[in-house]
């Protein structure tokens, strides 16, 4: 991840990007990439996402990787690593939603 | 990164969620995660943006780690690692925007 | 229509939120309110989501007011009428998917 | 605005499109066009966003378009039409917001 971090800094700082590159325009770049997830998927019922042929699966990786970009950017630009806060929420998350409580439960999956 | 796949993955079995957890809905949910980032910026100023207060800067590392775990999650149904993906099209961008002709222009960072 | 966007104008103009209402910002808080949309559907199935009760139902029709309203307020700021936007969309889309070729095909339905 | 449902929901029948259409996946549509206008102003300072060539103005009407087509489309599905549920809300956001309170505050304006 750090070795990523890094990467994706320098490639900025290289093009001179960082006046672009403000938390408010990072976050809307990440949004309209996650929408691209959201794209692939739209028409298809469930089952057939858990079913993509090989092209499309491409496709979708491509851009789970641009929301990766951005995420990763992002939290750079605030001095945060994603995988880190990740782990410390999922900390959170295992007092928010005891196995007892939320077992099969949609209701309680609404914000992990 | 790969301790965080296998410990999101345990998390969702352990509360029978892989039903609900379609390659589908989990693109919902993610883009969702990702509009509450944006959410925290849309009345900012970009200079705002880049000096957020404590309080705020909390609030946006939770919504950071919930994009992360999403996309974390996401990726691992269709068999993918979002760094090793990130990591891959970075190569790609190196060759797509040369320094030479991307350097300080806004149109050529559209997507990454 | 009329109506309702010298309504938004007026609201706005009384409360001096013209300032934060540039094109940008009413950008992002439009996709934010199409994500609280989103936000009620992510864990439905497809039938489900054709039987909402009435509770969720009216929620669902708070969200829909906020996107519409948010659009109404950046197509202002644009000088656009949304409806009539949409209408001559639509005069290009009879051309765009022939009924013969577009019939009971998700394909043809990617950007309406 | 009758006008407008009648004929997008005519069009949609036409080419036995009601089978892709439910809440959940237009929804997702919905919030996909809207990322499409934010793609737009991801770049630009807010004073840009203000000041948008023909072009450029040209496209973002198309998206907006989209936008007011899907939002149409969705209300229809659920029986609710969206100008006049817009104008519902603006009452109660007259209330909810006084000019008093309100004025010249981003704070406030976070869900209009």
């Amino acid at each position: 991840m750090e070795e990523l971090i890094k990467n994706i800094r320098k490639f900025a700082q290289k093009r001179d990007w960082d006046q672009f590159h403000s938390p408010k325009n990072l976050a809307m770049a990440l949004s309209v990439e996650a929408a691209e997830i959201v794209e692939h998927f739209q028409w298809l019922t469930q089952a057939e996402s858990n079913n993509l042929d090989p092209l499309k699966l491409a496709e979708v990786k491509a851009e789970i990787a641009d929301v990766m970009i951005y995420l990763t950017r992002l939290a750079d630009r605030l001095g945060i690593d994603p995988v880190q806060a990740a782990k410390e929420k999922m900390q959170l998350n295992e007092k928010k939603y005891p196995v007892k409580k939320a077992k099969g439960s949609a209701a309680k999956c609404t914000d992990f």
